[in-house]
């Protein structure tokens, strides 16, 4: 853990009131987690890169919240409580201060909203576009941390919120008339669901005390339940006719059907996934609804490793050109 | 945790079978660490850029050692031993998988060398410099990480190895003749230490036995020294002839004085600095030896907020123009 010299007075001043008690307000070369007897820890990282991730024009206060819950999306997934973050910044020259502040800011209100304390970071200079890499420590009980690899035949599949409209929204950030007629509410919900995800941590103890398998849909759902099936070995039957969406997703997909593969597909969701036996499926639902998640039951895990069948609205099998769709 | 759909196969290829048991095979959203008891956990962060802390066409296999170790010397530092580590990787299209393939067939090595398991990262694109992102999880005996913030007025400071070789080897990177008559071998030297860290990973335990405060010299020795003097709220008093050089230093000085001042104010020294109580110092000097890692003991730590004072061979105070030397 490092920052570079000239930027101390900076770093300590806006980021140090950040830090929690792990933190030792960024004063060390390290960050302490003392883990509560009986936990384990859950360690997951990821980077949003400027032009990439995110458009470099979004507002610092948008970024900064993705930055973090993307992380924190992960840590709901595997049914762990956030304990605290690490964070690097890779900064061009030509950021200003004052987006700086803006960005820590933010960081430090969204985390302090999620239990999240700030542990530590570095900051590096980059010649290329700003890049902020995060990872989270989360605690879960010893054991009993949700894998992705736990599906097992038989298990109901769940998933949480809407599906697609993220992708609908960077759609819509990329080619602001399609489709043109598009209703000025629904265009909002979703560039508001593409630039800043809303992670189900509200679910992760309903996923720790139920679910056999789980992940965060990040990468699209096609793709991540493909992913999930893959590594626990089973297959599924997935009725997308189940798949919940959004108004402002049906909306935009009456307009253009076409949008359809991409919100199935489109990453940036940010849901949860979740295999459940069917003797826990009401346990399961009860605690969702008790949390204020809603979540559909939209297949059914099969025996043997093909490809999951996803079965269409008019009751034929349907493929898919592509699992998951790239960033932008 | 994620790992971009496209990218799958070649990451599983390369760095799954780096991946230690904490990892999961890398088939899951988060790692998991299950903390022997009694056990704290020291976690810190460190990213090197192409372009920015070294050169692009250094071997994958140095950059590689270096991601590893710069962060394995801050673990060293607080008397940690190593547990595991999360990798961020942002590459650019331009870099060819065989580049890819060095990188992970080297880091893998390094980090069994130093016990060290792969729990788990994320890759993504970026149209900048490639940048690695290495968080490092180490353990400790319950309260017993070494602070910054532990040196107390009356303890000696001691420093392992030498300061100053890899300032100059980044020297003779950028300007190859200067100075134009150095032996190959001290040429050799210097170019090595700053191409590759060798963190104290040794002294780890005589740290934690023995040193009140600590912190490990990646900014430079005058810089760091000031740092962990400022924030244990002490002053110093250093002798700098005390200070350990290396006989290609030596000769690189001796051929142009202008070179001790980069030498102890430049970074990627990697050494440990120590302040330790005079009761405990026959200790950590007879664990150090016993270790193989030569210490010297530059100063003694003085009451006060003052600046630390430098007394140079002449037995005046030397003051420097800056405390750490820039990346390039």
């Amino acid at each position: 853990m490092s920052i570079p010299f000239s930027e101390d007075a900076l770093i300590v001043r806006l980021f140090a009131p950040l830090a929690g008690p792990g933190g030792l307000a960024l004063k060390d070369d390290a960050a302490l987690i003392a883990p509560p007897a009986g936990n384990d820890i859950v360690a997951t990282t990821d980077a949003i890169v400027a032009g990439v991730h995110y458009f470099p024009d979004d507002p610092p206060e948008s970024i900064a919240r993705k930055a973090l819950r993307v992380n924190l999306s992960d840590l709901a997934a595997k049914g762990a409580e956030p304990h605290g973050f690490l964070l690097t910044l890779a900064l061009p020259d030509s950021l200003p201060d004052e987006w700086l502040a803006r960005f820590a800011d933010a960081l430090g209100r969204d985390a302090r909203a999620f239990g999240f304390q700030l542990l530590g970071g570095d900051t590096v200079r980059t010649p290329g576009p700003a890049m902020i890499s995060v990872t989270a420590l989360g605690l879960v009980p010893a054991g009993r941390m949700v894998r992705r690899t736990g599906a097992r035949a038989g298990d109901y599949l769940y998933i949480s919120g809407t599906i697609g409209d993220a992708a609908l929204g960077l759609r819509l950030r990329l080619e602001p008339d399609a489709p043109p007629t598009l209703s000025a509410a629904s265009r909002a919900h979703l560039l508001s669901r593409y630039l800043e995800p809303r992670p189900r941590n509200a679910l992760a103890l309903a996923m720790r005390d139920n679910a056999s398998g789980g992940m965060d849909v990040s990468d699209g759902f096609i793709g991540d339940l493909t992913k999930m099936l893959g590594v626990s070995r089973c297959s599924a039957r997935v009725d997308l006719a189940a798949v919940p969406l959004s108004d402002a997703a049906r909306e935009a997909m009456a307009l253009d059907m076409g949008l359809r593969e991409i919100a199935l597909t489109g990453g940036d969701d940010y849901e949860l996934l979740a295999s459940v036996s069917p003797d826990r499926a009401a346990a399961f639902e009860a605690m969702a609804r008790a949390a204020g998640v809603p979540v559909a039951r939209v297949g059914l895990v099969t025996t043997g490793d093909a490809a999951p069948v996803f079965i269409d609205v008019d009751g034929a099998p349907k493929s898919f050109a592509r699992g998951s769709y790239s960033h932008f």
